[in-house]
């Protein structure tokens, strides 16, 4: 297996990573060291204003690599999920906007339904966003979660469940994001991504820390943790996908650090163990 | 699907559940209680003593549904994977003595190696250990921990691999356990169950609690939590388990509950939920 780190024209900050940071400062912090692609927040974007967060980017000359989160599309009643149909068409539209092609989708947890239904909406959910989706030319990115994370975040908690839903639909449409945090214990991985060949919109790279006080907060930067980053990235550029690779870590005590410094950090790490 | 709870002679107390109480209180509550099994652990046994703990089941009448736990089989050097195979045979010779054919498997955490090579060491463990076992007339079971634990406690992490892992043997002889906590989240959990028909020794109930300060700590009383419980046992029984039922519950604020409540509060709670 060749050992060679993936170019540094794919590498993206996503802004969580620097979340003390707002849009303005994480684009020009990746503008200042050279990172090419950013991935932008919804939450973060509002609070900066859409037209001018589009506007920082595309002035900066940095790419938007993706932006997060729809999804969340259990819930109990019919008006709930027209809510969630809601959001995620301005979500869609935000995408669009800030210039980005691929929305993320954390698909929610099961609340108080059984895993079966809210599965089923998701799947529902997907359905019927999928052309608002393709019209507005944002694909969507079904980001499967980490089974601790079901209750508080998605019941799509393998990548096969995330491969199965994706393919009843067109592949440049429709596909997976792959995040080592959420996927690397998996004994079936390599053959799941293998499977979402051609589906692959986006990877995510950071690192597994335990013990793990906070399920959400303890993800580690790069090498810092077991995950065989390199060897899942290898098979993810072996199913097709060449894009961008974001560095997403949600960590207090990396948050505390210095934007800049964390950047510093990312690249080193990201030439050292993607 | 029947709404009918499981058999009140299913049903075993893990000693984990009252974990304040020794071997002895613990046996004594199941007798006054009328609980007819308990499930035991090797640390408690110790602190009471083989021949002692032996006798104290043996003269309350109370069954021994199985013993936590052998397992723990990477290890970086052939010393340690010696060490751990003298430890899971004299954890062999403990079932036996006490009268319990089912030894609970925990397969150990990567430690510093790679998956691939843990989950090998893992079922050389088992290979190396199955003809001891079986000429001890001790049944080994494999018990597919929740992903989140994968660096604390086992590599073997879908109710899939430790079928894998057990087919290849005589299914009378090594065989899985499926603790609802560990394998809820996953979607294919009720064909693996199915898979697993024949092979099943042990079924524990519990349930999920979050937020989840701790990983290891955060279960529940059956009820309290989202696990379709029911429908697990059920889908077990179908794959025609009819043994033991054990409540294992790890919960610091359980714990401090007086032992007789929580057994108490078990019993009502495997009627409803169970």
């Amino acid at each position: 297996m060749a050992q060679s780190p993936p170019d540094a024209s794919r590498l993206s900050l996503n802004q969580k990573t620097t979340n003390n940071w707002s849009v303005r400062q994480a684009v020009e912090g990746c503008a200042r060291a050279g990172v090419p692609y950013i991935g932008l927040w919804r939450d973060k974007v509002s609070e900066t204003g859409l037209a001018r967060s589009a506007r920082i980017v595309r002035d900066a000359g940095v790419g938007v690599s993706s932006l997060c989160r729809g999804g969340m599309f259990p819930a109990a009643t019919a008006a709930g999920r027209r809510a969630s149909l809601d959001d995620n068409r301005r979500a869609v539209d935000e995408a669009a906007t800030l210039g980005t092609d691929v929305l993320v989708l954390v698909c929610g947890p099961p609340l108080d339904l059984d895993l079966d239904a809210a599965r089923a909406m998701v799947e529902e959910g997907v359905h019927q966003l999928a052309p608002y989706a393709a019209q507005a030319g944002v694909r969507l990115g079904i980001e499967p979660f980490h089974p601790m994370l079901i209750t508080e975040r998605s019941v799509i908690v393998t990548l096969a469940q995330a491969v199965d839903i994706a393919v009843r639909f067109d592949p440049t449409r429709i596909g997976v994001i792959v995040d080592v945090y959420h996927v690397w214990w998996d004994p079936d991985i390599y053959r799941q991504i293998s499977r979402a060949s051609g589906r692959i919109f986006g990877f995510h790279a950071n690192d597994w820390l335990s013990p793990k006080p906070d399920l959400l907060l303890s993800r580690g930067m790069m090498g810092d943790g077991p995950i065989e980053i390199r060897r899942l990235r290898q098979a993810v550029d072996e199913a097709g996908y060449s894009g961008p690779i974001e560095v997403e870590i949600f960590n207090q005590n990396i948050w505390d650090t210095s934007g800049d410094e964390i950047i510093t950090s990312m690249i080193e790490r990201y030439a050292a163990h993607v």
